[in-house]
């Protein structure tokens, strides 16, 4: 029921075309179906370019395809994480616009490229292997309306070329930190800039590494006040570097 | 080695005032003196304010009472954490305006009350023995320079009081909620609000809790696009709430 | 906003006693306010008796008093789980049907001893030393309206014991196990019954045994189609078996 | 040995056909064949209608077959669980009304359609990817003897849904609810219904989720009363509503 | 129902002394009532002087004192593991018999001295740590009726006085071993002896240890085919060896 | 160096053959090259017609030819465990009597049949899927020169047949139990007899089993007084039980 | 920037050839870009010879070959671990230096045979499956520029091996241990020499060995002193080892 | 047996003073006694100066001062670890030149100053509460005749202090690190000297820092090449460098 509806239902008990009883039993139904719209309304212009998120685990080729038809009519981007080449081959018969991102295996469909955040989003990555997650953040961010930059393969050997690439750190207005193995780097960026960094462990590694477990306690205890995400989420990295450049 | 002693270095060479090797000897040294100079130089705005802070775990009342003592030259804020009353006794006989929270075992020395951020920080905690974590956040947050608002009990039998405190969590603009138990809370709140979402897991709970890892792994699982910090860490909640609500 | 004000609200605006603007901004606010009343509404009758529960850690005896005191009105029972003697002096000062079980660290206080439960709940405990958790299961069920039987030490040596008690297995309509060590109790109870079976872990043993991790795993793993809730959770199981044997 | 063999026992031995060393023989196996029986014959009404179920896991086609032959003797229905499209090539072939459900891995051999539970069991699930496990409870139910309902893809990003499906929530007598990832909608639904939820961690997520740990955790954790089984067990949550609904 | 209550009862009924239902009555109950006795039917001679134990961890003196009294008429030697003196103070004053032995906190009650253990269990502990898990099964073993010896001290640093001690090594029919830290020493025992070996890791250790898992996971993984039980459970390593002394 | 070499040493050096060097040198390798001896020197009856084993994970097929062909010589049992078909097609060429177990990926090449074990070991298992590990104990104990008997498929569903196997069950002089899920079944049958169990958890299960750690906890938190070998390890099982048989 | 390009500068400042502006910019970048090069300096003689190292996991062949290519100017040796066929075939056509190690799946490309370190590595392995890790271990040590030896499968069963191999043992300067299972042979080692011994657990076992987390441990909780690297890491302990024979 | 003993036999037994059975009696026990000896004999310059080291935990007073007794003959330093001003108190009376060390709970007796390591080692530290774990190194590393040096809190906040240190940095030999919260400081440490890095994680933090498990999981996989020790290991630390800094 939206705002339009509320008022009209009101009217028609005003002008009694419509029971008591029936208004009540409409009314009742509001905190269910209107949880929703109030909080569109009150962030409309944030909320505006938000992409359509599917999550690909699990998901068959035929329900993926279903969801983004059902999504299709809201012209807003599209964005698939975690898919395959199977599921870009159904979906791109269908949405010529479909594109496949082999490398972090997402696929996006592009409706709008309004940039709507306020400043830019660095994405920096730990080793070669760390970057399938950086890239998903970069396109997440992308999608989301952010201009993004990336910072590939400045770990520990690389150290030396992170600091000879202060500009860009310093220009960025949120940066996202993509690290397996013992996971330090995101400290240390944090120790470079005065803006959040958003910490991404990553399942590069091996032996006590724990699929990304040895990163993860890295981040969490760090003293660099990271904000850290979920082991391998670049999605959600993107998705909150977002949140924060809007403000 | 600042800038004007950099310039003097040059021009004493220059002018011969001091030999190549005298120069060079210290020009090596740049690397190791100048990393942190030049952080403070670029970002001189945000980090105007910021606190001293000394993690009080391990550390005895003398070793504390030294260190504050050689920031207290500084002018900035100072605070202490994890700390108890026997170290306040010690503090205040030298620092009249130590101030001791009892809740979270926090001392401060209050010495600015600038407000520098730009919004609201909103501290939200699930359950009333989450209040300290909760109390920890919303001081640091205000130590650092800004305006903040709380919001206590409002777990699973609250969420009622959630849902009706609808203003305040608009007014904010950047969210800390701390939770133990099963920590879904911040979903719910991230799930009502268009602002970042600073997860805390606290150690509240028994059982297969395991001292905070059961409420950590719900965050960090979470759609929601949470930025989560360490279990019981109010500080860096705080600490990460300010760098947002400076942007 | 109850259903009484709801009608109020529209015949007002009927009646034109309000302005539009002013039954929409209360309308909007219905989703918020209304969710827990939605519920009480149609499970009235299961409800009624449903006493108020205060989880007493990491709470102190002011907090506690105040809470009970704010919940009085309602004229439910009221149980404190996890709490202390030192609770117990503060309360009974002032509500003096306040009664203190030492064996489980509960208070209650009782306003109504109605039974709306259909059948009885019964309680089997394996070990002395799990007797605790056994009990605060019996308190909780006995609060929430239902006849509660208890059978204790009919752990591995006393298997027997359990067998030659057929009759009162049999007379339960709803079962609830406490056990420790390897937790086997509730495997073997519901082999030889019918009804649901309710599993509590309790953090009952030593080494291999990480605080009821050993017991809780074996629970989850039983082919026996046991319910089961967190470590030391006598208050869960009570609650759920109360909720089962009110169906 | 069956009641009518004891007391044809007790004649022989009466009427001396039967020697007192053969007798006792006899009725020392008694305690190891009657156990069963005992049970069965207390509860005769509600185990009719019970399904012989086969683990799948780690059993080969042959044996699976075998398992199956032994079972078809008692008309039951049958359900095979965590099996393969292998396995039902090799029972069709002997049982013409093997069903597989591709969904879930299940076969199922009907021979019963009688529904002896008393309300409707409804099945609630997260997202996509979580419905095999849904329907693992779906089937299991159903093959049971209950009706049953299903809701599926009703997590976070369709809160909106289940709060709009009010109805259905409230005709059930027991309600399931599987889910992945942080694991929280269980507590969600159980705070909006008064009859007993039974909730399902499944594997369904990545990183800290640790193969389903992360909601297991979540689910034990939960204040809302609810019933857990072992992550991924749709079968025992069938099993286990289904003896709830049978009350 | 023993065998002669058994007969009893067949007579009676083929005098007519009862009626064929209270026959059927009676021999109903007997599988819950025979599982114990057709046990120690057959391994009589095994079972004499097995004591009679008391798990003393979460039990009050008060409990302890009762369950200790219900014991003392059966004439078997009694032992109370993880007790205190509180627990020893009160048992003395009735049981003038009871020692208190204050390196591994048993108490012991002692009325049969026979030994029927084969040969002799030879308990060697690693390091001077250990000992009191090493003396909890040197008296469990010696109270269920066998001949001890003990070996302390002779981990990694003493090696060389374990080679020298090969006399007792190879006198023993069964060893165990109580090992702490890297838990090494057992498989280093079961390579210079050819009877079984029983590890006991112990909790002594920090760090990494984690309470007795890192010797665990060791003696677990051992090739030496040790039988490995819980930590730090003395009393578990001397019942086994117990039973493996009596065949 | 053998004792006979020992004693040509001692009258080489008597008669002057050797120089004291020589003698001394090689006296010096002694406690290098004879820990071994001096061991089967004691124990030679208990050792004789023990198998050589090889652990076949991780070893090529011609690495593992290469050492059955060193071991050959001996004219002892051979085992290879955890190996495949692939082995089996290499070592079956060079030696006829190499059998392929399928069940357990076991080859063996068998030279005697002599029993040497004082009893029969009795190999019990709770599913149809434990059965592999079973087998592997099995014929690990049947090569070690044991008689052996097995009892397959008597968990939970099956403990009717368990109890019904009484005299199997007391036949066997050590019993070893295979068991998955939450294991269970150890327990249970250690309950029953009076001779040593060794428990083998199985790595047979889903969720929150851990890969074979539910089991494992189980039987180590058991009262039972179980001998627990590692997940999955028939081998060691039988290897221990052999140890006891023989004493 | 290195020395020479520092005294030109100042140079072409003092001799007025640059601006000041310029003078400083280009010295800001110097902690940036100076970090490594004032190491090399001081331990140029150590480094020479260091090969490049390349971590293959996660990388295509194409990252890979353009890694090299760009390493390949510097005319030192280089190393990549954790590869495969594929990568080797397509480095080979452009590097007809390149090796494959099919053992340990690491690829070499040698440009230098200079022998830098002053003693031999050693590096022994528990078992056949530990010799790729500890293949690894020597390929690196021998490209970082040290002799070294092997000795493989000495495990428990092979001690006597490893103590007739005294005098390669003691002709180590330093020695690596490799092994999985209980990882009790690093200790062993250590005992038995008296220079550093580093210990490498591996991912061989099963069960409770958790992939190489219990050898881990034991390697962790020894007393011998050991130097743990991180499991199957048979690259960090050559590395480490180059760097302790190179002092 | 030593050399002297060794060579006497074979002369009793040339001249025919012993019987042939009592040479070979003598003999076999070779093995046994002479481990110990054959070591020392190879190394002896390397270990003359070690000390004789007690770790305290879990020993009473008692027990401590008869093994320092024990010691006291063979003129070594003495150091016991992870002791109490109790032991110090019963130790002194006797050993007057017993020094307790409060910050690390350990007691030394020094009877030699002979420092015999070839170079400095150089403790680090990275936090206030990691002093204690930092002193048990210095201490130890001393007793074992090793020049120390130490630099305290250079944490990340202190990193700048770090950098301003080289020199001491490259002075040492061999650099122990100590560092709790996320473990980031050895690799830093490392990656700025081309020594061995013995890292220690400590027990200090709190949350998903597990007791120090974060920090070792940070050690174990940083690609900086370090040794890495058990949790609060200062002891290990200091005598793995003892060891390094004699080669």
């Amino acid at each position: 029921m939206d705002y339009k509806e509320l008022i009209r239902l009101l009217e028609d008990y005003k002008h009694s075309r419509i029971s008591q009883e029936d208004a009540v039993e409409k009314l009742k139904l509001l905190p269910f179906e209107d949880l929703g719209f109030a909080r569109v309304d009150h962030h409309r212009e944030v909320r505006k370019g938000i992409p359509e998120v599917i999550f690909g685990t699990g998901k068959t080729p035929e329900q993926i395809v279903e969801i983004v038809r059902s999504m299709h009519r809201n012209n807003t981007n599209i964005l698939v994480t975690r898919t395959d080449e199977a599921v870009y081959e159904s979906l791109k018969k269908e949405f010529s616009g479909a594109e496949f991102h082999v490398n972090c295996k997402a696929i996006t469909i592009r409706r709008s490229r309004e940039y709507t955040g306020k400043g830019k989003i660095l994405v920096v990555s730990a080793g070669t292997a760390d970057i399938p997650v950086a890239e998903e953040a970069v396109l997440t961010a992308d999608l989301f309306g952010n201009h993004t930059d990336s910072l590939y393969d400045v770990g520990v050997a690389g150290m030396h070329r992170l600091l000879s690439e202060r500009e860009r750190l310093q220009a960025a207005r949120v940066i996202i930190v993509a690290a397996g193995m013992e996971g330090a780097l995101p400290s240390v960026v944090a120790g470079l800039v005065a803006v959040p960094v958003i910490a991404v462990p990553t399942s590069v590694g091996y032996g006590a590494h724990f699929g990304g477990i040895a990163p993860l306690l890295s981040m969490l205890n760090s003293c660099a006040g990271l904000a850290v995400v979920n082991i391998d989420n670049g999605f959600g990295a993107g998705q909150l570097a977002s949140l924060i450049n809007h403000l």
